[in-house]
């Protein structure tokens, strides 16, 4: 029993998780009323997606690795500051039947018919953000090409999938694809708040090269980002209908000159694949060129050269500034022998700092974080940047007072 | 949004619900933290089971049944006392959503290649404890006889199964079967503890007349108790290899002089369909009699008139005792206009009492009811009865320490 | 230190005090934080008076006696239910000294001049509500005749005189009186309620026989009561100047019939000594008579008797209701070999039954109990009777908004 | 009431205090259970010393004064963020009336019979450190030479007594005096560990010139803080009977160079006035020498310029970095138009840094703030600097375990 293993409660870094945003979970009371109800203590929930175990699902190359990781979490310490497994609490043998199943990824396919895995759901902001290992392998297996998503900004979702899903599979790209928009870049420039439900500001639907223009240095900054890890660069612009020759032009110019291999549009959303050709043929001819892949950073760095690595190259700051808490637990984690593992930010995607309000390619400011923790089973380490919370909160008209059933034809209505 | 309905906080009667035994969350204070954190609340999780949309589900008739008795649910009243539903608050057109597959029963079929429905999950203890509806309507579409099952003790399951269930769908049984064994029966006599994992203890497997008799006034409490709702009782004697003929004859010589039609074994664990042969031939023609069907109380009698009805009549106590909590509610949901519902007892199914360790047929006590809850989209009032938990703990040793997967075959061991 | 204690946690019975009505302290949870901050815990606060140690100061003899009792205070238990002191804990030294000047009575004076010791604030229904022991033995050292106050209604303060003081002190009363007004007992009778700041309804202000007769069976009750420990009572009748002389004459019948030496008026607020010299005659009177003291119960009634005796017998309810917790308690503290101690009800004093609201010499009711306490120290037992509380709460308008000081002469204002 | 004053429940900054050092106290959750015991809510307390009603009462200078200031105290905002005081609660007059008779200083005497005020109790690490102004001006009627302490480290209370006392009383000192001791100058040189209750290592007993050398710069850095403020410094040794010429005259070298007037052995604690009568001369002449008075900052600084004034001139850290509640707070505060006010740093008194462990006159390192409260009844913002609490724990083993009361005697034992 759990009695034995002497764990110190307030050594205990796993958060009970659930699937929906109950903001209110965030931080709770747990083990109140009589002795047979537990013991009083403060913790707090986390939202599904970033849960260890979604990243492990991630991450894992088959059954016996799973089994493997989710025996090797480290929940906590014992009285004495020996780290405790989900092994040593007896539960990673249950665990791994329960997730048996969810480890095949589900195949699924295009309007068009195409074939298309859709498998695990770290978000790239408070997990690292990527498709599973195992239907990556699969793909390969079926397909000369395969693409995968990495969600999310690329200062998250691609980061890490360089530093850390290329490191645990030892896969390597051929190509980064950099999806860019115009509305997005002029967004970037200073543009009007897009607030959604509210119509679109007349600067997004005609053309303002200036606005387009002031927006530029963010794409620019993705695109230096990607070519760091030795591999060329596409860039693909999501074309909207009134997105305009000038403004389309504007980006591959840019794009170019900051050492991508081209930008091209995309119609997909309109043209099916035929919406894509010109882009696909631009990958392909990408994927042909030699790459000099390289990692960010090596394992043996420590934990503070790692996040610095990733704040002063890829986000730009100037450098770190950590909590008292995020001090302690980078040295408990050295102490604990965790100092090689990758680093897996959590950090808001929308801003290359931790401030969701400034946009662009910001200079001139310190990365605060003010927390890390450790994810052993799934072998990353990952700081909390910022407000960053593991649990969203709804927004004021969350989405479900619009869902309901068509009584007369039993259809789902108000969905979107 | 929610801050119109100027919601008390205090009258909120929903617990959040989660599948799994965690005791720890009986008790927790939520909205910690700062303002976007929500507002500090004491509140607690129930078990699955004994959430209000486990019992709607088994007891809503189709889709729109489902809709309107989501969105009739009560989770609290405002500032001023009114009762406030999931309609009030936006959600039921969500709910009803998430439920469109559930109620749609899943069908099985025994290793004999019969078919059989497994539809819904309430405990008898802690909710209703009957199969649903929808399932049992289906059925009675399909085949001649339907045996549907009713949970844990009959003072439990079938009391609600005549009262709610019956109530609700306007569906009347031909026959009661009551399930007894040679061990029960004996251990309601006062035969030594059992206890999971330990070996039984021999007054259960050799011939022990005496200590059956002591026992037989449980089984014979159950016949009269079902013979009150005016229906026929066969006696279903699950015999194990251990008991004796003489042993049988004095549960069948007991549950003829009760009222039973009779008493037959069944082998059908052992045997197939074929060792139920009597048994079923048993069944029929008790489904062949008269019935002469009433309830245990009509709906315009008083909350407290029904709670004791169920009490003294049923679990044969002298009385109720209701803590002041209970008696708030009780005016809380009469003043509601509520007290039309039927009741559905929350109370341990290991003794007639709401005392586990007391076995038998226990007369001279009084029911202590702590706390009353409404179900009003299910349609029912749920008084808490003694130290009945909504949320269960977990054994010492947890069964799931011992499950684990075969790497080797993929296959899953310790379940059983 | 604590540590080695072994001290369970659950069963700590002490509250913190302060001595203000902070009514948001009643239920608190504390040591949150860091280890280093205390371990959480589920508590409360309770008011001054309500604490062990003013019980102990007013019942104590000397230096060394409550010494002695401060260090027998029960706290709580190990986690094997052994009773834990504050003893054990290394305290009681140090509460002995900070209560060393404190069990010196006050002397005080009278506008008259007469002494009067003011001694010991426990309030009669959350505690025993009497002045010290070493004041009334100093006290009958100097003067011939002792008054000393037992407070709030006599169901409270004159039986925990009786049957706590009394049997810790030695010391046994020679004359019972009892206080009455004309305007309590028409209230008692049914009149109109009365709001302090309101005007004061006509019928307290002219004679109502009619409503006077209704409010008499409270009074027969209190000197029924007082005969019940063997003692002479003599009334004293407080005199407004609105009383007639038949209200003051139905009274005086009206105690002489229930037992009472007789009932004289006393008009000491406007007169002074003179205007209670004939009711302080008929005390001289009364003190010569012969006495038979006697108490309600002897020590070695169960705790179940001896609450069951005060109910029935003093307070006249048909019976108690124990809550689970209370029960729970009882057993233990019999367990813990403290049931031979006296029992201190803790009980509005608004009415002869635990509900404020109901007035009169009530009939056909039950006293519930919904916990028992233990002051090991003091060397009592107080059972909670109904809602009450040892935290009380401030009026909707706290008095303190109206004091102030004068800064033109430095005087404090709004106190009265 | 307090409702209408429409209190934001998440901005009030004022804690409880209790006068015991009860860590478990420092972060708990008030106003569970019903509706009648308020309102759930996340809250602490303080120490008393640290209250600002302590330092009210040191900083004001007559009844009306703190009147005055009591009504001024912000306790919070309401939900539009608007500050509300005491005086809006309606509590300022009646917190006058409690205080009306502790503004009146305490005289005592010396063993010598020289009078001395004991008054007000701020801690200097946690509060403003120094006694009442009212004392002081009563003093200086009375006396020609007033000598007023300022608790613990100058770093503390000297910084705090010239830019907070003395720019509210107006007065100004004509010297100060800072104590030393050999053996605090060699502990801050490196000696080793100092522990109560064990034997002082001979390192402190015997001369050791190389040790007191090192721990030199701590005393320079003392009076060079001083002679900032413009006034003349002398150091007064306070002599052990171990101490060696050689290691005084050490000392005064040093004081000498560092500025002070210079530095002068007391024995008063064993010769009495005698013992320090050359350091008096040293003093009363330093009196007379002219002064160039000056704060350290004027009120129209920003509050992180003061802030960092305070840390840079005085503690000597290279800056100062800002958790992100103290960066909320610097912003309320200034919004909330209290920039002007001064800075009274909560920081440990045993470093110049704010960690205790840091000795002697350490450079290159910054300053953490993690919080910033405002105390604008007593008129100073107080910044938190790293773990300094305004709830101190106690020592594993508390002194009161070895109080007791001599039963025999009645005297009080163990305190010393």
């Amino acid at each position: 029993g759990s009695k034995k293993l002497n764990i110190d409660p307030y050594s205990i870094m796993w958060n009970r998780v659930v699937d929906v945003s109950d903001s209110a979970l965030r931080n709770i009371i747990i083990g109140l009323g009589t002795k047979a109800d537990g013991r009083p203590r403060q913790t707090g929930y986390d939202i599904t997606v970033a849960s260890e175990i979604m990243a492990i699902l991630a991450l894992c190359s088959d059954l016996k690795d799973i089994r493997k990781r989710l025996g090797r979490i480290v929940f906590g310490t014992d009285k004495n500051g020996k780290p405790l497994t989900a092994e040593d609490l007896g539960v990673a043998g249950a665990m791994a039947v329960l997730m048996r199943e969810a480890i095949m990824p589900n195949l699924l396919q295009t309007l068009e018919h195409t074939p298309a895995f859709v498998h695990a759901g770290p978000f790239a902001n408070i997990a690292h953000g990527n498709s599973s290992i195992i239907a990556d392998r699969i793909a390969l297996k079926l397909a000369d090409y395969v693409v995968t998503e990495s969600g999310f900004g690329a200062d998250c979702g691609m980061e890490k999938f360089m530093n850390i899903k290329c490191r645990i599979s030892g896969l390597r790209p051929n190509c980064v694809v950099i999806v860019a928009s115009v509305r997005a870049l002029k967004m970037h420039g200073g543009g009007p708040r897009v607030v959604p439900g509210r119509p679109l500001d007349p600067a997004y639907q005609q053309e303002d090269l200036q606005l387009l223009e002031k927006g530029l240095p963010n794409l620019i900054q993705h695109i230096e980002n990607a070519r760091l890890f030795g591999v060329p660069v596409v860039v693909a612009v999501n074309k909207f209908t009134t997105d305009t020759p000038g403004e389309i032009e504007m980006i591959k110019d840019a794009a170019v000159k900051a050492g991508a291999e081209g930008a091209f549009t995309s119609e997909v959303w309109a043209k099916g694949g035929a919406g894509g050709a010109e882009l696909a043929e631009a990958i392909v001819a990408a994927c042909e060129k030699p790459t000099n892949f390289q990692f960010l950073y090596p394992d043996d760095w420590t934990i503070k050269q790692k996040i610095e690595a990733i704040a002063t190259k890829i986000y730009r700051a100037d450098g770190v500034d950590y909590d008292a808490e995020a001090e302690r637990k980078i040295k408990l984690f050295t102490d604990m022998g965790l100092g090689h593992l990758p680093i897996c930010m959590a950090k808001t995607h929308l801003s290359f700092t931790h401030d969701p309000a400034i946009k662009g390619a910001p200079r001139g400011w310190r990365l605060p974080v003010r927390d890390v923790r450790a994810s052993v089973g799934a072998g990353f380490l990952y700081p909390l940047c910022g407000a960053i919370r593991t649990m969203p909160g709804l927004p004021t008209r969350p989405a479900f007072v619009d869902v309901d059933i068509d009584l007369e034809t039993g259809r789902v209505i108000g969905l979107f």
